[in-house]
């Protein structure tokens, strides 16, 4: 079973995908989507959309987590995260792939055990947790840690959105 | 020439279809797409999607008009609005089509003449500008509004999105 996890973003939107057998997870793939902040953001948003469609057909997912919404205070900054996220939340619904939303404290703890982790903890533990692997940027280190919450919390918790 | 106009919002996204030809403007099609509370966002984004892509391939606009958004207060709205504006935004762009993106007033000055209108006035405004023209609601009263807005405008000022 391959579990893609999902930190999107307008700017650099992270993906991770891990599989699990036997209760045993292992890393497969990670990358993040850069886009030019001169490119329109429609075309920025294909970007994303179809980077994302390309990761579902190489790597095959079973299921999706993503992170829950930070909320600036900027409305629009909001909004334009709002964007990107309307976008990577669809990708793999398009595909028939559930998507489980996992709070931001909830996908520290569950890797690194502690709410309130730095994002180099993050990173730290999901080499640790993923032999092997040395993710792309933070982003998809975002992505592999929010797929390996995924794991630990499937069908415990999280809001399954399909 | 065809022009689409979007009115974006996740419960209820208004569509509408007009055509300039020496100049002068008709009504081809509207719409909105009314998705269910109850169902998971992701799921109501990829209606919002399919819905588009239908409503491309069957009318075959050139040219698409988004209105500037709303900047809601509340963050929770403001990033729902943003999935949904992201999703609509870029469904011209997966088809190459432009899209440019205009000011609430200077979508109700195009077609009222002042820009602090009331719905009604715009209504009924879309539908002398439009004869023959039933808007089916009206959200999708807006999108006609954003078309004509776009007719009268384009080339001249907005932001273009590609």
């Amino acid at each position: 079973m391959r579990i893609l996890g999902l930190d999107p973003s307008l700017s650099s939107t992270g993906w991770g995908v891990i599989e699990v057998e036997n209760n045993k997870v292992r890393y497969v793939a990670d990358g993040f989507i850069p886009t030019d902040t001169k490119t329109p953001i429609a075309e920025r948003l294909v970007m994303i959309n179809k980077t994302l469609g390309e990761v579902i057909e190489t790597y095959h997912p079973d299921e999706a987590a993503i992170e829950q919404v930070f909320l600036n205070s900027n409305p629009t900054s909001t909004i334009k995260l709002g964007m990107a996220r309307g976008v990577v939340i669809m990708a793999p619904a398009l595909y028939g792939i559930s998507v489980t939303e996992y709070e931001p404290n909830k996908v520290k703890k569950a890797v690194v055990g502690v709410g309130k982790a730095e994002k180099t903890q993050v990173e730290t533990m999901v080499k640790i947790l993923l032999p092997g692997c040395k993710p792309k940027n933070n982003d998809a280190s975002d992505a592999l840690a929010i797929a390996l919450c995924h794991f630990q919390y499937r069908g415990a918790y999280g809001i399954k959105y399909k």
